[in-house]
This record gives structure tokens, sequence and C-alpha cells, in this order.
């Protein structure tokens, strides 16, 4: 047959597909995301898991009158596909091109921007009852994978919905995933549910099958409807979801178009929220990406054939996993906290070694920084390692129970500073900035695998109360021979006479390039390595300040409430100038990291740009 | 018979009474919490509710070896009376005296500070894994309120819990109220479960009776359990919490001493997580908060005889409720989301007058946000309102859902600066440090109920974009005649020539009373009513700066990226030397708001004298 896919500009083309077309057409988007993920990289498995869910809700919506939010939204690569995008996918997750996520910005398609987990339902909620309000006659659907509904917000947003009186829909897309396995009583509860009887499988022999959907007549769905509640509750305990208020509609199989569209014509007739939950399989229709859904979550390129992708390289995650393993060789007390990244955090190998002393509480930021204080308040030194733009979560656990409790929780931001590829939602640029204004918190921030190493050490056996490391995705750092780490040491590079650069982590690199290029215009350059980002002490600082005649401080990181900021604001009794190089935009697309530096003045030569400007005016 | 509330000083005591003597403690605990709370004014009607209950887990487990988590800690009085805190009872609240929430500084029954809702399970869980794995035969059991249930880390700790091994006891203190009336699905649900027969109440009569409790056989227990298991599938559906994996015993009469010991015994005896659901009553044994329990949740001094309080003054809860009503009779896209608290946030009255705009979602922040979100989505205009230190709840969904998409959402937030006798926890001093890194927000501090209206009719009438308007608890204020509010323009109040005060909010009345101290020595002074707290414009701002000899900053805020920090920041080129007075330790206790500005040296005096200090030096 001709090809479909590339005929596919709008979801209108979707409606105008025969069901022999359509299965034609599940064949085409596997293939050709298959093909052009192993160029670009990306979130693979999750997108073949939900082509066939893709297709029904684009048949049975009215779009973009309708909204599709997708939680997380790294699952709407099929969506794109399908809504004009085609064509630019090659672009993905490259500076200007496609996002991996669901981008307003991109398509009239793209209602609502996601990126952190769990937030489908809240939004779907909020728009369907706005539209309620205003008269309208839009739907808003939330798809939420089984590994994001166990974020506390999703149960929030179920709690609220379960009272409302109209008609709502959230699909549970259930693959038995996070982004490793699933954990906790809810993963097992909806084990149990899944080896249930669909008792709507079982009806669908004597119906109609997918081409006289529309043509069931609403005697025969009322007297339909009257034998499921009959039948229901005698066969079966109700769900949760029904004890919420929802009505459930499961389990369907998510790779079962015709069915899956006929139960979301079902779905749009109840009044009152409904919950269909569907069963799909993380890779579906690629071998390898079935095999290892894990490997094949968020991928670089790949080779189709063999399944292979290039080495990621060292990384910290990795050096860290490994130091915190040797280190709780030796203390017995030291655990580990994951929210469902055991593999990302670099853990799994700590996981394998201290199972009985590694948690994973699965998608809820809150409860493991909760549970690490507690865990702090009966002798053992938790840590916790989530990635910096998740910690945003638990501000306020943070907060709230450690630091005003002074418990001694170590905090492991991996992805802090620019993640690159992911973007605006993924950036940990403000990690320093909220944990620089908590009660009894210090910051670090390792240059190079040997730092962290030390720092982990520090924090593990000498410091007391919450401490932060914080360190970027992959390997990027600045090697050298220091001083051993010392809390609220800088140590110093260079010394020079004329500039003095204060930075820390991957960013002393960048000082030592700008150092290299100001030589050349007869600047001599002292390079400090702060090390401890917060709090900063003055009496370690103060020397550096007055001796110059110009400071710069150089951050991967908000200008708000920053480095910077604090620097100038601790030394500005000495009345030396500061040039604070920082992100004055928090929202910063995705790209490669060095061509994000680039976009937002953090490179070397934008800075010694700048430098010579204020030098020149300074002095 | 002789009194025996006297006679208690520890757990121990408590253990060693019979049942009658039990329950004539119960007597003198009710009255000696009204007489006392009638004076020093608190959350009465919680502990009145919570009296056998505590009795109960006093008799039954070991403390201070075991541990109870009170979530929130409201309802911790009783608690505290029956550990050696009687006759201090009287200072509650108060500068130096007992916090009305549990403080391991004050005991060590108080083994976990609460304040927030929703964190007890996941500390109690850390807690007791923590023993386990250090070999210690420790419990930690956690009271948590159905209100407090509804909060998602409460449900990401039960999916948690659910699968643990090991013996693990959470007690669900249902009174059917978290401060206001319960709202969602969750809510409805637990009404179901409470009109179900309490099975266990129905044996209760073959039982042995209080008495006899420790000598009902091991045997006996087991067959007894073989009979609950089998009848209780038949009987009734498996509950939510059994559905995550929890054994579910319940409903209990939480008064109903004797039977809750009985129940805690046996909860203590099995393998695996338990969810103890007790109902109470809020307001027990005093009619006045039995019929009036969200009037009696947090009181001020009132008279025992009749149940009244004094007249809370005028307070900004109630201008923001009134002024927000009459906007929304003008505009009816206005809509207004609250998490739990209609009353305490000034909308009740909205909620009488527009039902279907307004909306509370419980004790949800997060979800209370990236709802709004998607209203705002929908061109809805929705005006989120929250205390300042219950929106660190929701800090990612600010930043992720509003902030990164730009969406207009209002948020209201009360209680922000000191809020005093609620301590710690509730100060609200981190939200301008918190939202001013964060993209697109502008946040507005009104000195009086004028720019109050002002900038609530400017926020939902023309701000495009996220805004939040900051404002304090009660009706501190300067009032004065100024310019009619303008997004960015600061306002002048007075003008001098040697010191330039900027403030905003409650702080200028503070500031005035400064330019008063300091004329007298023969110092004049400007005094800027900054409106606009960020983005602060410094076009507007450089003025000011420039044209006198010290600038000072006072906020009731956190210090550390705080206006103090980001006005150095900006004006670090024009060489002004600045004063900023703010808060350099965010741990500020309890107490009246005027004794923690002195405490914090926030009080027109200190500043005064720390001003002549730095004139001196700098001039």
């Amino acid at each position: 047959m001709d090809p479909i896919l590339e005929r596919i500009k709008s979801p209108k083309d979707v409606q105008k597909l025969n069901i022999s077309e359509l299965l034609q057409l599940t064949r085409e988007i596997r293939e050709f995301l298959i093909q052009t993920v192993a160029k670009t990289g990306g979130h693979l498995a999750s997108n073949l898991g939900v082509v066939e869910l893709t297709l029904a809700l684009f048949k049975i919506l009215d779009l973009p009158k309708d909204s599709i939010i997708w939680d997380v939204g790294h699952q709407t690569y099929v969506h794109k596909l399908l809504t004009g995008r085609r064509e630019q996918l090659y672009t993905l997750r490259q500076f200007g091109g496609l996002s991996g996520f669901p981008k307003s910005s991109e398509s009239v398609y793209d209602t609502y921007n996601t990126g952190h987990s769990s937030t489908s339902v809240s939004a779907a909620l909020g728009m369907t009852r706005a539209s309620e309000l205003l008269g309208e006659d839009r739907r808003a659907v939330a798809v939420i994978g089984d590994g994001a509904l166990t974020g506390g917000m999703a149960f929030e947003a179920l709690n609220d919905a379960g009272t409302y009186g109209k008609n709502f829909i959230v699909i549970l897309n259930d693959n038995e995933m996070s982004i490793a396995k699933n954990v906790g009583g809810l993963s097992r509860y909806l084990t149990n549910l899944r080896t249930r009887p669909g008792y709507f499988r079982l009806k669908s022999g004597l119906e109609s099958g997918f081409g006289r959907i529309p043509y069931v007549g609403k005697p025969m769905i009322r007297i339909l409807k009257a034998i499921k509640d009959s039948f229901r509750h005698l066969l079966s305990p109700s769900t949760v979801f029904e004890d919420l208020g929802f009505t459930y509609l499961g389990p369907i199989d998510g790779h079962d178009l015709p069915f899956l569209c006929h139960i979301l014509e079902r779905a749009k007739a109840i009044n009152g929220p409904v919950l269909i939950h569907v069963k799909t399989k993380k890779g579906k229709g690629y071998k390898f990406a079935e095999d290892k859904p894990t490997a094949f979550h968020g991928i670089g390129a790949f080779e189709v054939e063999t399944g292979k992708s290039g080495k990621s390289g060292e990384s910290y995650s990795a050096v860290f996993g490994n130091c915190l393993t040797d280190l709780a060789k030796e203390n017995e007390k030291i655990c580990a906290v994951v929210a469902a990244m055991p593999d990302g955090t670099g853990l799994s190998g700590f996981a394998g070694a201290f199972p009985n002393r590694f948690f994973d509480v699965g998608i809820a930021e809150q409860h493991a920084v909760t549970f690490a204080a507690g865990l702090a308040k009966r002798g053992l030194k938790p840590v916790v390692a989530l990635y910096s733009s998740f910690m945003q979560r638990a501000y306020d656990q943070v907060l709230h129970d450690v630091c005003l409790q002074n418990l001694s929780v170590v905090f492991c931001l991996d992805r802090a500073g620019l993640v690159g590829e992911d973007g605006e939602t993924h950036q940990g640029i403000y990690d320093l900035a909220f944990l620089s204004h908590m009660p009894n918190m210090t910051v670090l921030s390792p240059a190079n695998f040997t730092e962290l190493s030390q720092m982990l050490s520090y924090a593990t056996k000498e410091h007391q109360g919450p401490i932060a490391i914080r360190y970027p995705r992959g390997g990027a750092r600045f090697d050298y021979t220091g001083m051993p780490f010392a809390l609220g040491k800088p140590d110093i590079l260079c010394r020079g006479e004329n500039v003095c650069i204060f930075a820390a982590g991957p960013m002393l690199k960048t000082a030592m390039a700008v150092k290299e290029l100001l030589e050349k215009e007869n600047l001599t350059v002292t390079v400090v390595n702060l090390r401890t980002l917060s709090p900063l002490d003055s009496s370690e600082i103060f020397p550096f300040v007055s001796g110059h005649k110009l400071c710069v401080t150089i951050e991967d990181g908000i200008l708000q409430g920053g480095i910077g900021e604090h620097l100038v604001s601790l030394c500005r009794q000495t009345g030396t100038p500061f040039l604070i190089k920082a992100h004055a935009n928090g929202i910063v697309p995705q790209g490669k990291v060095e061509e994000l530096y680039k976009l937002c003045g953090l490179d070397a030569e934008t800075i010694v740009r700048h430098i010579l400007q204020r030098f020149t005016k300074e002095n």
C-alpha cells in the first residue's frame, strides 16, 4: 500500500482513515520513530508504547478544540508526527528544533506544556472546569503513566476530580514502569487490577467491532451499562479510582486500536469523572526496546539493527555511585534514597550491594525528602539523590523537615546547571538560589571527580546538618590538583593582579579559558574555586576581593539569589566593582550545553568581552 | 476523687492508671484545656478531639523509646500536658513559652517537629526503617487527620509504606474536617467507610474489655484474625488502604478509650503496615467548640461560659475577600482557588456569592496551583489564595506550570512576613526570595488596605502573566494617601538628603518611625515605598540611591535573595553604601510579632542604632 504517514498533516487526516489504514499507520509510525530517534536520540520506548493510544485519541477527540494533556510529555513524538511536524522530527531535541516535550509555541495541538511528572490531571481538570464556566464544549483529557500516578499531586487532583459532576476523562497509561521498574503499594495494586478479567474485553466479542461503533444505539448502551453495574459489584471489589468517585473502565489492551476507540466513545458519554485503565508495553514493536525499556527510556543515537548506542562516557553520576558504595562499606549508617531513578542517579550498584539500605520510593520527591529526615532523626546518614530540577518538587520538605530541624541529610543533586536537550523544564539552574536561603543548609559544587569524592566523604563522615552537593549532567569538569577540600575554604587556581574570577564546578573551565584570553590583553587574573557556594565565608573571600580591580562571578544558575548577588552583597563595603555572569533569564531552551552557554552569554568569549568593557570603564 | 492530672509527669504515670482513673483524667484534661486556651488562645477543637486517642497511645506505646508523629502538630496540647509540661501550658504560643506544635527542643517526647500538613507518614516510616536497620525495637506511629490525608505527600508515603514488610502503624484521625469542612472524593469515601459497621465493634462484646486486654492469648487472636479475614472480604469491599497494602482496622470510636487501647494492642501484633481508622469529634466535650469547630480551630482568648472571643479586628484577609468579590461582579472570568482555607483567606463571602467560581481543593497546594494554571490556560482569571508558608509546598508548580508558561495566575499570599504565635514553621519569610528568581513573576506588597485593593484591581484587570501580592497576617499597615499604584513605580513618602530607606508593606510603618528618630539626630530621610518588589526597575530606583549618603532596606523576609541583596546588586555601580535589614536567620521562633521584630533587629530603635553606626563610619 501507499505510505499513509506522509499524508497525515492533522488530526482530521487521521479521522478519515479506516481500520486497516490505521493499522498500517501504526506500523509506519513505529518504523519512522525508530529510524528517527536512532539518529537524534530521545525517549523511544515510551513513544512506541502509545502509538495506538495516540491514534485512538486523535480519532475520537476533536483536536485542537479538545486537548490532550500528556503527563511528563516525553511520549508526544507520535502526537507531533500526526500534527504536521513529521518533517521536523529529525531536529528533535536540538537547538532551535522540535522539543522532546509538548510546547505551545510549536503547535496549536500542544495545548499545555509538561516536563515534570504528575501535573496532567490538575491541568486537565482546570481546563475542563474553565470551559464549563465559559460555556464552551471542550474536553481536556489527561494521559498519565502508572509511574507518574505515584506523584502526590496526581492523587490530590484525582481527589478533587472525584466529586466533579461533569464528564472528565483520565487515561492511565499503565506500562508497569516509571523510568525504572515501579515500586510501592499502588504498583502492586495495579498489577492485581491488570490480571482481572477486563469485563469490557469479554463483552467485546458480542459487540459490533470498530466500524460500527458510532451506530450502537443509546438504549443498547444503557442496557450494557446496567449489566455492567450489577455484575461488576458482585464480581470484583471496587477500585481505588471508583472509591475516589471515578467510573473505572478497564483494564484495556492499549494496543487494540479498535477497542480503544470504542472505549473512548463510551467514556465520552459518561457523566462525571472516568478513568480508563490502558495496558501498554514500553518499546512495543522494537525488540531491543521491549527487552530493555529502561535503556531505551531516554537514549542517545543508536544502531537500529543492533539496538546498540554509543558509550555515554564518564559521568559524575557514576563517580557518585561508586564513591557512595565505597563509603557505605565503611559506614553502615549510610543509606540512599532515590525517586524512581536508580540508574539515572548512578545508584544501581549501591542498590545491588546494599539492598536493605537503598530506598527507591517512586516518583515522590516530597516523600523522599521527609522520609530521609525520618531516617536521619533516628541516627542514619541518608543520602538523597535527585536531579536538580526535580528537587524543586520538594522545596518545602527540604526547608520544613530537614533545614528547620537541622537534620544531617545529604542531598546529591545531579543534572545541576544546564542539562541541554531536555530544555526549559529540566535545566537545573534554581537549586543554589533556593537552597542558599534555607537555614542550616550548606551547598557544595565539585570542579571534578576528585572533588566530588572528597565532598561526599566530608558530607557523610564529618558534616552535621543538611548539605547539598550539586554536579552537572555528564562529566564536564576542570581537572587539576588542588588543596584537599575543606568546608568554606576556596582554592586558588592561579593568581593575578587585575581581575579576580570566582567560580566553581565546571564553570572553572570557562574561568580558566577567560583567564587565557585576558592574559593576551595583558590583564593578569586570579581564579578562585569557591567549592563551598553557601554559606559564603566573608573572611575567606574579602582578601581576594580587596586585592583586585574587578571581580567577576561565573555561575551556571539563575542570577537572582545566586552566587554573584550574594558575593556582591557580602563584599559591598570593599568598593571593588563586580561583574556577575549568570542566567539572567530562567527560561533556557534546549540545545547542546555549549550552544546554550553561548546563548546565555556564559561562554568565555562573551565574558571576556564584558570584562574588557567593564575594565576599560572602571579603571 | 482526687485530681489525677497534676500527678501525671510522664507516660509512665498514665500507664499506671486503671480505666476509671483514665476516664476521670479525660474530663480533667478537657477542663484544663478549655480553661487554659480560653486565656492563651490556640488550637482548641482539635485537641479536645484527641484526648482519648492520646491517652491510648501513651498507655500502649513505650514513650519516648517509641515515637508519636503528630501530623501538623497543633493537636499536641494533650501530649504536652501529659509529658511534664502542664505547669507551662499557660505560656502556650508566647515568646519563650511552650510551642503550639511539637518541638524537640522542649521535650524528649516531642521526637519530630511538624507544622505543615501531611508529613507524618513519611517521617514515621523513615524512623521505623532506621530503627529496623539499627536493630532497635522502636516504633514510630503516625497520627494523621483526614484533611491532611488529602495532601499528596501523604499518599506518596502510604504508597511506599504499603510494601513494607514489618509492623508500621498509621492512625487516621477522622474528624471530617481539615480546618474547614473537607472536600473531594476521598472525603466522600471516608464518609462511606464511617457508616460501615465497624466489625471490630461488633466483636467487642465478645471480648474481654479493657482490663484484660494484655491477657488475650495469641491463639485467640489468631482465630479472631482468621474469622475477620474471611468475613471481611465477603461483607465489604476492600478499602483504599488495603488496596495499597495496609491492614485496615476500623472504623473505631475515637472516644472509646478502652476499645482504642484494645485495637492498638492488636495493631502492634500485625506484620506489615496497619491503618487504624479512628472517628473523633473536633471540640469534643465543649459545646461551643463542638458546634463551631472551625471557629475553635485556631482561636484567640475567649470566654469559657459563652464561647465568645474578642473581635479579631480589621484584616487584609477580609479586605482581600471583599475586594475580590466586588471585582468578580464586574468580571465573570475571575475565579478563586483555595487549599482548605475558605475562611482563613477571607473568601467565604466570595464562595457564597460565586459558588461555581470558587474552588476549595482541600489541603493540596500543588494541585491548587496547577489546577489554576489549567483555568488560566483556557482564559479564566484564577486567583489562588494561600498562606505564604504553605505556598512553599507548591514551589515547583508555580515555577514549572505557571511561570515557564507565563500564565496569568494571581497569587494572593496571606500571612506573608512574620505571623507570630505559630512560630518557625509558619513564618512567611521565604516567599519573596523564591518568587523573585522565577521567570515572568511579579511580586507586589501593599502598605495598606487601599494599596491592596488597587493592586488586586490591577492584577485581575490589566496584568498579563503570573503575579503575586503578599500581605501580612492581621491588619498591620501604614495608612497614607499616595500616588495611585502603577507597576514598577515606587512611591515617595517623604524626602530627605542623608538617608534613603526602601521598604514596602507594613515595614513602611517601621521606616517612618526610623525617620522620626533620625530626624532627632539631624539626619533627613527619604522613605520610598517600593510597592513592586520584583522585578525591580533600576531606572526608577537609581535616582534615589545616587542622591543619598546611605541607603537602607527594611524587609520582613529572609536576607538571602531578598530585596536588600537584589537592590545592592542592581545598584552596585552607584557606589552608595547600603545597610540591609532583613531576617539573617530563617528560624524565627514564636511570639508577638512586635517582640519578634525586636529579636530580629527589625525594630525602629535597632535599625536607627545601626544606621547611626554606619553613618558615622561612612561619612
